[in-house]
């Protein structure tokens, strides 16, 4: 059935192989304003636009059983989901939850997940409405889909930011990321001497935000108030950089980030540092951060900067500029995406 | 993380893990008109409805490489979420589509499986507009969603049958399980001995019922032409006495059906007789077969007597008189739900 001496999809990479299977496909339906290409599609439905996305988690590849507890693990894939709506400027509405298992898992484990899932629901107000239950062969696996709503002149894409467009973050970056490096360590220990005891404490901030992420409706709501509508939006799933070459390479515009404003907790830098990361390079290429990497128009600098929760770190410029990150020492240096990639993980 | 003493989910089986693992959701957006329990969910946007379905398939659960060639597995795969919305009586219009691969998979082993969702979403008018691609540990995972569309007022749910209306199936039964003993029996000669070549000649008619079934799209397009709306509507995926007392538990009503009335293909029959299984049991409880039942006032039978592409089977009967099957023979069985399970099959 595989050729074996066709081409290997970690070639590709995650994004090249999207772009190749999503190639040479044309619209049909007059309803889908949308498609492939963005944190979430876009349909009509009447008058309202309907945001659809969707994530797909996999034990040992997104996750790791043996340090996430089932009911975080559940509200994080509802969250993950919620957080692409909510890129989009759209209100989540609904999901749909399929899970497969293996006979590993007994009910009460599949209760703890759902006790995050429904968690998830109550607190960002979303409605389990559908979904698939079957065995897997081995360990498991979850794919949620999310639906939202959005008035059509609210939703903001990925592809719409103009030069001179401010780009800003919302809380902090590179946590997520520190939390899961401390994760895997403290397994480690654990795995070579099992009476070790893991030293968690004085880093929940860090495993929080690997463990419970949240996702911005704060955000969202903030900017709803002070009248601010983005220019263009994603979410960080996959690191600062990854995601702002996203919104670069889709506009066709370049950019200047300065390292020094780039919002980076002092637990995660204390990690990093225990660690001998580079706070910086947690920031851009960690991933999970779930917070909202967004472009305003100038106009816009002086509501957005009394907002604490939210941080200008540069600006939009021509795209023959480049991507570009002014490192505190003053230097240029060029921006690349080393996002985090399922496809090249699981080598 | 999982308590060896607690629950097996083998024995709740899948019907029984979704209604405990549902149970308690109070849905809370005045937009969502319909979650858990029926083909698909009903959401409202602006005037129109909104349908959403959701299926998971596994390899060495849901199919096995070795015999479905994978451009088939992409279409199957499609045809049985819009089945699922055709059930509902809407319009399937978008899908997304999540796939994880192991790296034994090659780019040009997924550009077979996308040439077969391409093709499918061809043929019925529907456009691909997200998804989500990444690696498993072990073979390959499709997650699809299907939405569609529809007016208010057409919608046709599963609980809504009501005392003395006619039960009708489309097409035949049978077909699609009695192709998939064929593949599972050539298998089994093929290991055997290598050098025997499998045969399939004469059988294409299972064999496709099996790999490439269609969504019913036609049959709600006939009721419409004939303006016949069933008073309750289900697809067939795990078989006619699953899905009938789906139907019945659901709308709080007895059936009888008669099992000379039961579609089956000369082909099924053949197969069936050849391989000393029960052509009715096929109907029955084989699954896949992706046509329509549902109910229709007594009014109209006359209307639908003129469909051959529509076979009415019984009737729908008070509660108290129970589930029934009257044999060839005159006498009267209960009907058990024996549908095909993807929980108990992967134990």
């Amino acid at each position: 059935m595989q050729n074996p001496s066709g081409t290997s999809l970690s070639e590709l990479g995650e994004f090249g192989l999207i772009k190749r299977l999503t190639q040479n496909i044309v619209l049909k339906n007059s309803g889908t304003i949308k498609g492939v290409g963005d944190d979430a599609a876009v349909l009509k439905f009447g008058e309202k636009y309907c945001i659809v996305t969707t994530d797909m988690l996999i034990e040992g590849v997104h996750f790791d059983l043996s340090y996430v507890p089932l009911k975080h693990l559940g509200y994080k894939s509802v969250v993950v989901n919620l957080s692409d709506v909510y890129a989009m400027n759209a209100q989540p509405k609904q999901i749909t939850v399929s899970i497969a298992v293996s006979n590993r898992f007994t009910l009460e484990a599949l209760d703890e997940l759902y006790k995050g899932i429904k968690l998830a629901c109550e607190k960002y107000g979303i409605d389990l409405v559908g979904g698939d239950t079957t065995s897997s062969v081995t360990g498991m696996l979850i794919s949620i889909t999310a639906l939202g709503e959005a008035e059509p002149d609210e939703i903001v894409y990925r592809n719409t930011a103009k030069v001179n467009d401010l780009i800003c973050v919302s809380g902090d970056l590179g946590a997520a990321y520190t939390g899961l490096q401390l994760l895997e360590r403290e397994k480690l220990v654990f795995k070579t001497n099992p009476k070790m005891q893991p030293e968690l404490t004085g880093n929940e901030y860090i495993l929080e935000r690997q463990l419970k992420p949240e996702a911005r409706k704060d955000i969202i709501q903030s900017l709803k108030n002070i009248k601010v509508k983005p220019t263009s939006m994603i979410d960080i799933s996959d690191g600062l950089s990854s995601e702002l070459l996203h919104i670069c390479t889709g506009s066709g515009v370049g950019c200047r980030i300065y390292e020094d404003k780039i919002p980076i907790a002092p637990e995660t830098i204390k990690m990093a540092e225990e660690m001998n990361i580079d706070p910086t390079t947690c920031a851009l290429n960690g991933g999970e951060d779930y917070e909202l990497l967004f472009t305003v128009s100038l106009k816009d600098h002086d509501m957005i900067k009394e907002n604490p929760g939210i941080s200008p770190i540069g600006y939009i410029t021509e795209a023959n500029t480049g991507y570009n990150l002014i490192a505190r020492s003053g230097q240029t240096a060029p921006l690349t995406a080393q996002g985090w990639n399922a496809l090249l993980k699981n080598k």
